[in-house]
């Protein structure tokens, strides 16, 4: 049984203005027992430790609800193209290289990133699911795994089988830190008898289903001439909603399809840095919340953005809609809802995402002693506005510390860039001799 | 005489694809001397220190085109309000409130956070200035100062007349790390007689005009209103244009204004970040370069962004041309060049935004070994997409460290925090009173 109590100022994102400017936070194992103002803790919690940050504001950690972790790998290897050849002669042929144990390294490259940059969960689709599994097991951190579901290609039953195995595996692992949800990409990659036997298949195991859906113009344009419908008309006649899905991008929405998903309590993930950086446009943020959709924030994969910065991606998305709508479009506190207890319902996580009994202690604290955090008129704005990555000092997952002072203490961070590194200069040297 | 050897990863900016992954970099007092890899360093240079710096890359410093350095006291104080009421009630009196001794060190705060993020130069307009002048004089950064001209105000002469004063005093202040332009604020603040008589100071003095244009929409309707003219059009028509001019913004244009900018060689100083917060619209950053207009990057005041970040700002401005444009718009290494060389082209500073012989010993290294740098294939691409503040571990201006090891060398940082919360706390309490 350990008992850890932190005093600094707390952001519980509980709703309203609720701040304690001197804050005091109980943890008992896994678990928030109580979150106030100093003196706050209940009578007879005699803890292991104090933690003093009186200078850190604690937050709930940040929820990245669509990312392709092993992507790293990817990072700065192909930038400032067109889309068909950054796809065609650049990423697939990348991606073909990739063996279980690349993926592997680069998942944990990407966990040492996101461990750093205060992201705590991950929604994460790729495949050599179990080795992502095992590096999130390592790592500390809560993750939703799925694997990538290419209905099209030639191993789309295999990689179906795949699923299934995963959820077997890996559904509740580590204390309940690992979850899984089926995968399939997109309804452009997908037959629609396809996507049934994935709908069935994650009805049998009560999971929820995590796919792209209307990023770019081309596949509105595909889906049109495929089968006369957008791709949410047509997922929905397909009767792929009802469950728990999040559907990633949504950037091309007409007013039935947003009808659609709020009625079909469809989550969204929102992705504003790479649909920004590819062209894809940007998604009616403002208009889903309006109509009651639950949105969270992502960062997509590292070849497409190129970091994982959760602090970057919140700001981006603020400024995005400002720019789209007006200046007043999604504020500084909505938009951490969004990257928190937003994220959290997003990926159907209870208990997540939030600083409040009852609730696991997944937090991170942000260490505001520095001049870009100064005068402290708005923590809120602040952290939207004026954070970033760099700035995050201590992490807390399940109630075990993953950082303090900067320091990682889960992961060998020197080894895993070093094993990043060799891996993904041998795939590159391999392509570029063939 | 000092003599200064520099090893790490150079990226001086000189065009192409020059870099040294095993660089030299000899410095004697405030000039660089070479330039190259391991070796390189002129026979018989015998430096004072060596600085071994493996895993960082060295760049020129970051060039801040268009800022109002003391508004960081502002920060956080008004956000996510429509553009009128975030002015008249919340930005306008709380300016009025301000002494010469807040600018001080609202400018001093500004300037910790500049040299935290690797900006070594800002063009900066405000009031106040020889109080701007002194803080930038102690911090040891370069700056171009402009002294903000309201001319249809009450105080439109006096603060031409502080302008003077400025350039008398000030002109090369600082073993040249001081220069100053003309700043008045807008083609609607100021009559075409006031700017007429700015111009011909300016022409006595030899100095150049800092002006905002065709920011937002409003400016264009009253532009049309009162002249039947773009803003563009207006200023050349005056005769405002011929000299060194940087016009900040430039969101709304037509093709013959981008026409008149080029051929007139006006530089624009553009701000993605604010334009984006503020709702004002993308500026044409693409077509006003490929008609040979240089661009350099701001990042406007702290009240309108929040933070003076110039890494944030390549990133949006890359992000935001490519979602505008297409995905090939603004490579990351022309991303660089409009924060380094083209920044100091855009403030007229010669031999200012590359590291080669005989240019200014200005520069800022980056911490290259963490996560979100790893796989090392582009390092323009992870300085512009992946790189944030907090990376820069190194700062020379003028030959001399501002910072090493992330810690400030010519700041009481403590002290200028404190003082800035106090001062901006004092304000906003007055005005909570009233």
């Amino acid at each position: 049984m350990s008992k850890i109590l932190i005093r600094a100022m707390v952001l519980p994102m509980t709703g309203g203005d609720e701040f304690f400017p001197q804050g005091e936070l109980c943890i008992e194992d896994d678990v928030i027992v109580s979150v106030g103002k100093s003196g706050s803790a209940p009578a007879g919690f005699t803890p292991d430790r104090i933690l003093e940050l009186p200078n850190d504001v604690v937050m709930p950690g940040l929820i990245n609800t669509h990312t392709h972790a092993a992507m790293t790998l990817l990072r700065g290897y192909a930038d400032d193209l067109p889309l068909m050849p950054w796809l065609n002669e650049k990423v697939w042929p990348f991606e073909d290289k990739l063996t279980d144990e690349d993926i592997y390294w680069g998942t944990s490259l990407a966990l040492c990133e996101m461990i750093r940059s205060g992201t705590t969960t991950m929604l994460d689709m790729y495949a050599s699911m179990d080795r992502v599994a095992e590096a999130v097991l390592q790592a500390g951190t809560r993750a939703v795994l799925s694997r990538g579901l290419i209905g099209n290609g030639p191993n789309g039953d295999r990689a179906l089988q795949e699923s299934i195995e995963l959820v077997r595996h890996y559904q509740g692992a580590g204390n309940g830190r690992v979850s899984v949800m089926f995968g399939p990409h997109a309804p452009y990659t997908c037959s629609g008898d396809y996507l049934r036997k994935v709908k069935a298949e994650a009805d049998r195991f009560n999971a929820g289903i995590h796919i792209h859906v209307a990023e770019t113009q081309d596949e509105i344009k595909i889906l049109q001439e495929q089968y006369g419908k957008t791709p949410v008309q047509w997922l929905e006649d397909l009767g792929l909603f009802g469950g728990h899905v999040v559907a990633a991008h949504c950037v091309h929405l007409t007013p039935e399809d947003m009808e659609i998903l709020a009625r079909k309590h469809v989550c969204v993930a929102h992705n504003p840095e790479s649909n920004m950086k590819l062209n894809s446009g940007t998604a009616p943020v403002t208009e889903l919340r309006a109509k009651g959709v639950i949105v969270g924030l992502g960062t997509d994969g590292a070849s497409s953005n190129n970091n994982l910065d959760m602090f970057g991606e919140m700001r981006t998305a603020a400024f995005l809609q400002k720019l789209y709508v007006n200046s007043t479009a999604l504020p500084a506190y909505e938009v951490l809802e969004m990257a928190t207890i937003g994220g959290a319902q997003t990926l159907g996580l209870e208990n997540v995402g939030m600083l409040a009994p009852g609730f696991k202690a997944d937090l991170i604290s942000i260490d505001m002693d520095q001049p870009h955090f100064y005068p402290r008129f708005s923590i809120p704005a602040h952290l939207v506005y004026a954070a970033h990555a760099g700035d995050v000092r201590t992490m807390m997952v399940d109630g075990k510390f993953l950082m303090e002072e900067r320091k990682l203490m889960s992961m060998d961070e020197e080894k895993v860039c070093q094993e990043a590194e060799r891996r993904a200069k041998r795939i590159a040297g391999e392509l570029a001799v063939k």
